[in-house]
């Protein structure tokens, strides 16, 4: 294809797509409801044994290519990892639709009685890259919400994401609802991402999911509004009144359970009224986990053989086994780091302090505030949204993880028996 | 100044208002309003005396420039005028202050406690045109609000705008906020508010208000992210089971009171099934208050002497005595003219039948949907939001004015007691 076939195609499906979302905003609960049980019954029946026959295909390709082992791990589904992604569908059945929810209304002076009605977006683009799970849970988080969809998945993932989106297809077809309430884009080339990003107007929000790199050129290219975030570099901070125990236990949390994690903590921050009664033990409780240290002066002069940390490493999202460390002057000391090297992910402070407390909540620029509790806590399903499509640090309509309320925007709904404006 | 120094100047600028943001996001409301005291004692006292002086300066510009009596009125600044600037300014004072307020705060398995807090969004940008009182609104509701901003006023009223700006800046220090909270950019060219425009990770958020080009020119080349409304082509849908008297009250009121206004109707549609009946009179109520009509074919054979309307005269916004006439084919005819030509800004539906006016408030795509009651009142005050800084039909974020409110995000806070992830 020409790059003008590409853009024009691309155009054409999402016109589609965008007129489906006329469809689909008006669905009720019970029809949307109906796509997830039927795409989900089918995960689990023939149609799923396609997408792993698909699959097979995307990781023979991707050994072809030399993929590494955690990139071929990431890509691979079995029968239990398809029927995970049914269950995922399904838990989106129980939670409540947004659509249609009216808040605030009442009655103004001029006699119009006004509220605000919560409606889906429109037409989502979702830009991802190789997790064929994405597609089943992108596509049921938009059709629960109302929204139709464009998706461009990873091309390592290309036959598997082709099998699902037909599945989603099938179910909405027999649900009565458009097919084209789902499109997965039919090529993964550059000039059709480009094309996709361009479509203001037609797009009402693209969410890229994905590596620094993804987001950055998806930012750089968008003439519609994205939402992202770039990185986690989330910070725990050991105030001078931290209890010891609490500390150790939501520093190994936050960097040990799940390192890979965006809102697993990169940097260790401790007061220096306490460093040296306890940042030797918190280092050390690293060190027995396998985590590698980089620290400041002050930290190497606490605990032997660490690496100095350079400002490189304070704003890197290492999403491994590494831990930076730093001693700082206080409470303004730790927020002025933050500051400058926090990702407005997710910041938590430790101490036993009420007005620091209430300070770190109201002052620190996170999508995520908190005092005594993990950074892994920052999470659609922890913090009682249900699944989520992504997680914001945009600040711009959502700030931190974006679940059904956050694919719907809220307009302005008017009762009226004949008001006029004086 | 070569592009480069304007560059550096901008992002200079512009990171000390983004350290200003730190103080003014935790300043108390009692020093808020404070700032917006002074700033409207100014404006009423001899600092106002030498706004009225630079505007004369902006005025003789102007003349020698050659612009129109509607733009130099729209300039023109006396002191009745400056006390209205002041006394919008007061009105401010008295709306609630949006920051830390906690919503939705309970308690979750996992132990911890979580909800949303209001936060500022940090940086906004404001770029707009000619309107000298447009530099002290926005300043005004950016403060109260927590949000430091950055202003590209139109070179037209520079001077006026650079003799408010002054103002707001002493009434920061004189209440011990920083100067730069309030950033009024030393040029008007093209090259600053690009330079502006792509502060990604400074600027949270650019705000264009004026022309459709103007806010093109923002969409296409901003980096950050932008919420505008490009034109309101509004629409007064008389449905077949439409009240007469309510009708022509509110087609009258939405286009004639106020056409310059963006909420103000572009085109009235009116059912098949009623159109001989009403539209004749309808049309002759328009003509009456000097309307120029611009009809449909079938409009053309009820009302003599209507202009053929094109198809781009439906997608225009006239900001004048002209309306668009259009025979629909009932309820569906009606939602497709508005899906293809309306602009997501307001819409109006006339009808005593439930079941359509509930259709209409949940189908159509609008940041204001109404049932009997006039377009124009789409806006902050009429909607019971206070001062607005602006109006979205982006659906992100806000949909709709944008008041105090949305001016700041929420943010999650989490109060724990050593709470780990399982």
């Amino acid at each position: 294809m020409t790059e003008a076939d590409i853009v024009s195609l691309v155009r054409n499906l999402a016109l589609e797509a965008k007129q489906a979302a006329r469809a689909l905003a008006r669905a009720k609960t019970t029809q949307k409801n109906a796509v997830l049980r039927r795409a989900a019954a089918a995960l689990r029946g023939p149609a799923g044994d396609q997408v792993l026959t698909a699959n097979q295909r995307d990781m023979e390709v991707g050994r072809e290519l030399g993929l590494s082992e955690a990139m071929l791990d990431r890509l691979y589904l079995d029968r239990k990892r398809l029927d995970g992604v049914a269950a995922d569908v399904e838990s989106v059945v129980r939670l409540p639709d947004p659509v249609g929810q009216l808040e605030g209304l009442r009655d103004l002076e001029s006699g119009i009685r006004a509220g605000r009605m919560s409606v889906p977006l429109g037409l989502i683009a979702m830009i991802y890259e190789s997790r064929p799970n994405v597609t089943a849970d992108a596509a049921a988080l938009c059709i629960k919400s109302g929204n139709a969809c464009v998706l461009r998945g990873g091309k390592e993932a290309f036959h598997s994401a082709t099998a699902i989106a037909a599945i989603f297809e099938q179910a909405l077809v027999e649900s009565g609802l458009p097919a084209r309430s789902v499109v997965l884009l039919p090529t993964t080339q550059r000039e059709a991402t480009l094309a996709l990003l361009g479509l203001e107007g037609i797009v009402d929000l693209a969410i890229p999911r994905g590596g620094e790199g993804l987001i950055r050129f998806v930012v750089e290219n968008a003439k519609v509004p994205v939402i992202k975030h770039y990185k986690g570099v989330c910070h725990v901070y050991v105030e001078a009144s931290a209890d010891y125990a609490k500390a150790e236990r939501i520093l190994i949390n936050a960097k040990v359970q799940r390192p890979s994690a965006c809102n697993a903590a990169e940097t260790l921050l401790v007061d220096r009224a306490v460093a040296a009664e306890m940042l030797p033990r918190l280092c050390a409780a690293m060190i027995e986990r396998k985590v590698e240290l980089r620290g400041c002066e002050e930290t190497r002069q606490l605990v032997p053989n660490v690496r100095l940390a350079s400002d490189l490493d304070f704003d890197t999202e290492y999403n491994d086994f590494i831990l930076n460390v730093r001693v700082v002057s206080g409470f303004e000391g730790a927020l002025d780091h933050i500051a400058r090297h926090g990702s407005l992910h997710t910041e938590t402070i430790l101490t036993e302090d009420y007005g620091k407390a209430e300070r770190f909540l109201r002052e620190v620029d996170a999508s995520a505030v908190m005092v005594n509790a993990s950074t892994r806590f920052n999470d659609g399903g922890q913090l009682g949204l249900g699944a989520e499509i992504g997680i914001s640090t945009t600040k711009l309509h959502a700030y931190g993880p974006m679940g059904l309320n956050e694919l719907c925007t809220k307009k302005w709904v008017v009762y009226g028996d004949g008001q006029i404006r004086a």
